[in-house]
């Protein structure tokens, strides 16, 4: 039987996480006689930093996948092991981009503001999935459940990641040095990576320019991934047929931003995954994490400090 | 080498279809000298009526799956055989199907008209499909592709139809007569059944009366399947949380009705299987049917004039 693990959750002590922390073995203390913190905050980066200074906790939890935000402002603290719910959360996050997917295909978004009856023409812009080229880019958590759940919508799905290394259930997968030329024979962009220094603007105005007119843009990972000024420019000239964006830059996005207007832009804020959603499958890891810190064994969703996720 | 059939494609030749007739064995010639019929379109009833008045065709292909119209009219006669597009366009539906009901999910109809950036409360509405009900009306076709889009989404499908005879890949069927009891448990409830006599208004205010509120009810099949005025009144008063409709009844929609402006509606203008969708499945039906046909075997998508589907 292992010493019970000395844990903090902070600073919310929302119920799901405390439960899990006690069904993995460790017992509830205050940050500053902790060996683990959960931090319970995807924001709060001046709470974290000054939790720590006083706690030394050899162990920090992170509440959500992305953790730019945590290594620009230095809290990630190279003498401590940090992990974060990257891989948890992929199956939600990739719901949600098949709807997003989905919404620009059946035009749902467009549906969805008018006030009268459209007619059929005859040659109508609503298009299947169905035999459609969809290149996911990023081969991690959420573009694995993606591609799993574009299969029985029999779309051919493209994976694009620093490796080339075969995403499960794509057509075939290519480095991002060969996403220019897998995004022209797309009829939707997935953008699914983690954003890092490396892959900043990785949609920029040259990547857009390469896509097909009737194609339409996805990003549910991180609003710097596409520079928003160009998506703008691309949309007002029709060089793309459709955006849908969960996550923009800037975000939030500000009230006079051309996104909230344009026709063929879809913003949702943010809400890929929320917290009522999230925090079963978080609670599931800080339960599978603390068992694991208690036994000495590796611990899930590892930060590396140095690539930034 | 049987006899090459002698086949009309009318009122609208498309080039697809008329290869399709070729490739399955037949010549094309004027519908007065046809062995067969392929009827290209799905709302000219005195059309069709005025060509088989001066036409032998012992068989005729209806383009769409529903024909309740083309049976209603009363040009369904008995003693030709006639066959319709059930069965092949479920694909495309369902597909439609998965976008509306993770449009409800998602809220996308209530972020799609946003004109700014709505902030997380951690009380959020959005929902995830994993591990929701979804009671899927109806196990043809479309209900059978719908179930297996729904797998990788994890959600919890229940089928309804008349026998109770197992839809693949739900947790389990219930006979229609059940339904009232698997509303009650669903996150969503998916319309996709023939409309008939029997089915006419299946979702009235007493079925509507029965669902959770945090419920969303999607159809995909036929406007008359839902009481509209009983929907209009459960959405006004929040008895559900959304409803998403392809077909409506009245059909089109007029300007002025509710379901314009109601927040918690989404309707789209009967775009689930375009034309433009669907004309590689009809061609692909057509070229087997032609064969069939020419071979003296059983047709697919046979219509029984009397049941009405």
């Amino acid at each position: 039987m292992p010493e019970p693990v000395r844990v903090a959750v902070a600073p919310d002590a929302a119920p799901e996480v405390v439960t899990a922390v006690r069904d993995g073995g460790g017992v509830l203390v205050d940050a500053s006689a902790a060996d683990a913190l959960v931090w319970t905050d995807p924001l709060d980066l001046d709470g974290l930093a000054r939790t720590l200074a006083s706690s030394p906790a050899r162990w920090v939890q992170l509440p959500f996948a992305g953790v730019e935000r945590f290594v620009a402002a230095g809290v990630v603290d190279p003498a401590r092991t940090w992990t974060c719910a990257k891989g948890v959360y992929g199956p939600a996050t990739a719901e949600h981009a098949l709807g997003l997917t989905l919404a620009l295909a059946r035009r749902i978004h467009v549906h969805a503001r008018a006030r009268s009856w459209a007619p059929r023409t005859g040659e109508d812009r609503e298009r299947t999935l169905d035999g459609a080229t969809v290149v996911v880019v990023g081969t991690g958590g959420i573009g694995t459940a993606l591609a799993g759940m574009l299969a029985p919508l029999r779309a051919r799905v493209v994976g694009v990641n620093r490796s080339g290394r075969p995403l499960a259930g794509a057509e075939r997968t290519v480095t991002t040095g060969a996403l220019p030329d897998a995004v022209a024979d797309a009829a939707f962009v997935v953008v699914a990576a983690a954003l890092t220094p490396a892959t900043r603007h990785l949609v920029d105005a040259a990547l857009l320019a390469r896509m097909d007119a009737g194609a339409g843009l996805v990003n549910v990972a991180r609003g710097g991934l596409v520079d928003t000024d160009a998506l703008v420019d691309a949309l007002r000239a029709g060089a793309i047929a459709g955006a849908a964006l969960d996550v923009t830059e800037p975000e939030p996005l500000p009230d006079d931003h051309p996104l909230w207007t344009l026709p063929a832009a879809l913003v949702t804020p943010h809400v890929a995954n929320t917290w009522p959603m999230a925090l079963p499958a978080l609670a599931a890891l800080v339960r599978r994490n603390v068992a694991r810190f208690a036994r000495g064994e590796p611990l899930e969703g590892l930060v590396d400090p140095a690539a930034g996720y």
